[in-house]
């Protein structure tokens, strides 16, 4: 049996495009229904509150559509408002935290696990919680990086003393393995291993998760089995053109004809 | 000062745009020149020494072209020729074996790691050298991978039977980080991480390989930072056509208009 109904993956912005590529990687035949939140973008410097909101929209939205599993694929978003759609949705929901936290605290020697994000990430103390008595947490926020990788800039000589100000915690600290808490992050690991070193494992919550996602559709016996190609929609609550180009000049990521999503919110 | 040249890329096939792609993330302005032997892929069964020739007569094609750095895409050319390549080239030359050891020792736990590849890859011994006192080292060939991931194959029966059989040696023996040591495998990681269980690390050399290449080219200070795009060439041995084809259905890229590449050796 083939389960046609696409993967539900959203995210305030481009960034979780970052976990749908991961997910097309390990599984090229599943069609994948994505959202970014363009119009209240970026979530980081947010109130919980309001992320909360905005989230729930588009995790009803996306139900609605007849997603078969929905991928958090923020940490903002996870940090402020993962139970609560796990509540409303009637879908498994899997989030970027706990694969993240898992592959961290299996990579871990010395016990002692740095986390990096958004300023809304950081000071939910999501990770502390998830990271519980397994390690010892040390946690750095670094809100320009988000900026800098849209800018498609990841090499410049600010951004390199901007990630040598955020690290130098971790660091000190005496880190051995860094979970890169930030759907962006990926596209900055050249800059943050050369900065924290040879012998740090960076931990990707991307991989981590579709590797989740992958699990979950096959212990669900929810695989997609079908002979045609599979079918990717996007799109934005905010400017298509701009979310197409965001795509493409981030990520290489041709996404073709983007949509306005509308969410119920937004009308009420 | 901005250094615009290419960096060369080569496998002997598809499977290195994993990490030409991995190189984009990590430096979405540097322009990548990219060749595949097509014609002579794959190279897993073939004997060191053919496959030594073919893949001197592609670095010295890709050097003749003013690449700024070589990229050995491929496991299987690696450990056949990596010496003679950096040998004859007057760039430096970056392969994915040094990169996806150096991630897996510092990475274990257990000190015992296991790596698998194709049967030229595992038959050379070139990773238990690399790796040499190390860790302890538990190699598998799993020479079916490459034909389902060609396939858009992650997650038949047939695939995941496969995988049970080549990692059972794994498993037996207490591996604790596993180097996926072909550029193919990364497709796979979420097969991978399920057949191995949620304690074991993979280690991705391409991912692994992006970040050296980060590193080189910010040590060489042959960064490229033009305001322009940069200009991605793609080009195989064998039939553009199905070079084109494949790229789009086994990693999703859009690689435009691919060249026919005439080795020199060919002509001989």
């Amino acid at each position: 049996m083939s389960d046609d109904r696409p993967i539900g993956v959203f995210d305030s912005g481009v960034g979780g495009l970052t976990v749908a590529r991961a997910i097309w990687e390990l599984l090229p035949n599943e069609s994948v229904t994505y959202v970014g939140d363009g119009a209240h973008f970026p979530y980081g410097p947010r109130p919980v509150e309001e992320i909360r909101r905005f989230a729930m929209g588009i995790a009803e939205h996306l139900v609605a559509r007849g997603v078969k599993l929905l991928v958090v694929a923020c940490n903002s978003i996870e940090v402020s408002a993962i139970g609560d759609i796990a509540a409303a949705a009637d879908v498994p929901v899997v989030g970027v935290i706990a694969p993240g936290v898992r592959a961290a605290l299996r990579a871990t020697r010395s016990g002692v696990v740095g986390v990096i994000g958004t300023e809304a990430t950081i000071r939910t103390g999501s990770y502390q919680r998830a990271v519980g008595s397994g390690a010892t947490l040390v946690a750095a926020a670094c809100p320009l990086f988000v900026e800098h990788v849209e800018r498609g800039d990841t090499t410049s000589a600010a951004l390199r003393a901007a990630a040598a100000r955020y690290l130098a915690p971790l660091d000190r600290e005496g880190v051995d393995t860094v979970i890169m808490g930030c759907t962006h992050y990926p596209l900055l690991s050249g800059l943050l291993q050369l900065e924290l070193g040879p012998d740090v494992v960076l931990v990707s919550s991307a991989d981590e998760t579709a590797k989740d996602v992958y699990a979950e559709l096959v212990r669900a016996d929810a695989l997609r089995d079908a002979p045609d190609a599979p079918v990717h929609t996007f799109a934005t609550t905010g400017d298509p053109e701009a979310f197409r180009r965001l795509a493409e000049q981030v990520l290489g990521l041709e996404v073709g004809d983007v949509d306005r999503a509308v969410i119920a919110e937004d009308a009420a």
